[in-house]
């Protein structure tokens, strides 16, 4: 027998690793922060940005572009995996049309909408038979007038789309009020009652192409002006009452056919849990899952997303606090003091490389321990020491 | 009184913030892996690298150059707030060069000496009083044969400079290798005897400028083939070892001078601890911080550099182990075989963005838990799993 070359299958090099490539439309910190988790799982973020956004800062690869340009969407998913969000500020007929180009998006043009749009997220899950505050839409004086007669005055009236951190949101104290209200609002407002609220409570939901879903811990989100400031897990509540919102939130991610994280907002009424909204993206109520959970909701939405197996979601300490850091009043740079920040025990900091504007949101500060009222106020401490704020 | 107009200070916009440099030397894993806490930290973390090592792959900011170049290092240096390492290869005179030239180095030139010349630290810290193995420098064949007659065969022989992961250690069994070991070491070589070595424990000590020191839990390291391959926190010992340890470490640490993270290498021998190498940067003895410690290294390495408060070093669980991935015989690519990897429930996987090489270190996989034994066997079947063997 001659020795003829061969190449032995065992021993020749592999190929060249193409790494996945996740884009996301965004580049604000829930980028930021998946772009943290991508390093480690050796995938390629790549989102759209204007340029000098948080996420680029952090690495990720740009796009450059605005996410109402279809082309500027269609560069960014060129070439990736799969595409996701970290804000739903995209217009929905765009998902459409590159979900028919056979771009492959996690979530789903549809599912997504039920984020974008709150009046169809509405109508959807009171149809489905989820519990929902009563809800009504109103395009006229005489619609809002007919909502008041059953429920009385005050009334909220949501924008359906592009509010959040409570923008687009109003109270209506009395009909002097609706004309301003319907001005500039083409498709009409969101009507709800002034609900009775004991608590606001959040569950976020991973969920996989295939269906596989796992819920996180539900916690408490407190809100200062509208903004969630503070996230207390575990939520505060009767363990009865947590299986319910766990349960109403698997539920609500599945018939959302959410793919990634599924955020579910939950208000504690009198008469029971009613859901909020949804976002199917990372989530600020989730920021405590970097430290706090066995996966954070940044590996786990990346996890999801390319349809690898979910993480564990428990809790590794009794009590985990989150507290957001906003610009203070008096335009000063949290940046600054984060020394100040650092020196308080325990305290995991996170800034967002945004310039300081009053009353926005810059980072975040979680401790994990073993008592909630102990670890509350310790980020509480570390938060205001990047607020400048004396503690 | 007229209202002339005024800038109130309060109200005045910030200034821009100018965020920290953070220079590194090297662009390997470690810097890969401070790039993640860089991120948090709201800290921009400049590498010097060759184009595509795995750190610039993760958003570092990116010199090109080679660490034998004093132009590069000026260049590397040029408006960071402080130079550090995460290698030892950079020549001391250009450490020096840069010292004189108002460079803030952390280590400082002296301090790093002690991790890049073994001969060099064994003298230094021998001369200090530290426990350490018994030593010689051998430049002849006479100098070995003295040390033989002393202490027997085998020795075990070491380069002064450059070597890691077993890399310049050679076991002389006999006479008969030595003019081998000898030749290509114009600076000789660092002799000890085959030490009795009942384990390896390493002590990470996070530094500050100030002189402020913290240690973290002693860990067993447990070496295949001269290579790190798994670390065990906290180290299976009496706690009367641990605590000797940890104070061994802290005094080495402060003796050495070091800033940022010194990792102190320790054999445990019949005759009591010895101080086997030190580290001046973030080591792979540390990985497992990242999950299991309230702060991780690299975290800590970058607070330390910057003159920041240093974070807190428990173990957040009682038992936490990682096994590093190393690239298998077969040439294979570990990075193809993530989801089954993801599949081990607890499994925090890392992967380095580097191409698989058979006996590369290619990424690491660190689980916490209750007992030692379970994470332990769990991170093994998660690594194997990447390593594609059955496990």
């Amino acid at each position: 027998m001659s020795a003829s070359p061969v190449t032995s299958p065992g021993l020749s090099a592999a190929p060249a690793h193409r790494p996945p490539v996740v884009a996301m439309v965004g580049a604000g910190q829930l980028a930021r922060m998946t772009q943290q988790a991508a390093i480690a799982l050796g995938v390629r973020l790549r989102v759209l940005a204007n340029g000098g956004d948080c996420a680029v800062d952090a690495g990720a690869e740009c796009v450059t572009g605005a996410p109402d340009r279809l082309d500027d969407l269609r560069t960014l998913a060129a070439g990736a995996d799969v595409l996701t969000y970290d804000h739903e500020g995209v217009p929905p007929e765009h998902l459409a049309a590159l979900e028919a180009e056979g771009v492959r998006l996690a979530p789903s043009a549809t599912a997504k909408l039920l984020a974008q749009d709150k009046l169809h997220a509405r109508r959807e899950l009171a149809h489905a038979g989820f519990p929902v505050p009563a809800y009504a839409h109103a395009r006229s004086e005489a619609d809002v007038a007919d909502f008041a007669a059953e429920h009385g005055w005050p009334l909220v009236a949501k924008a359906p789309r592009g509010g959040y951190d409570g923008r687009g949101v109003n109270t209506l104290a009395g009909p002097q009020n609706v004309p301003d209200a319907l001005a500039g609002q083409p498709d009409g407002l969101l009507l709800e009652p002034h609900l009775q609220i004991e608590r606001e409570l959040a569950v976020l939901v991973a969920r996989s192409p295939t269906g596989e879903a796992i819920a996180y811990p539900v916690v408490e989100t407190i809100q200062h002006e509208a903004m969630c400031r503070e996230i207390l897990a575990p939520a505060p509540i009767d363990p009865a009452l947590a299986t319910e919102a766990r349960d109403l939130a698997l539920a609500v991610a599945e018939h959302a056919g959410g793919v990634g994280i599924v955020a579910v907002e939950l208000f504690c009424t009198p008469d029971g849990l009613r859901v909020n909204e949804l976002a199917l993206r990372p989530h600020n109520s989730g920021h405590y899952t970097i430290e706090g959970c066995a996966t954070s909701q940044f590996e786990q939405h990346l996890r999801a997303v390319l349809g690898w197996p979910l993480g564990l979601t428990n809790l590794l300490t009794p009590a985990v606090a989150t507290v957001n850091v906003v610009g203070p009043a008096d335009g000063s740079d949290p940046r600054a003091r984060i020394a100040d920040a650092l020196a308080v025990p325990g305290a995991h900091v996170h800034l967002y490389a945004k310039a300081s504007r009053p009353g926005r949101k810059l980072g975040h500060v979680t401790v994990c321990g073993a008592e909630p009222a102990a670890v509350r106020r310790t980020a509480q401490r570390a938060a205001r020491a990047l607020e400048g704020a004396s503690a």
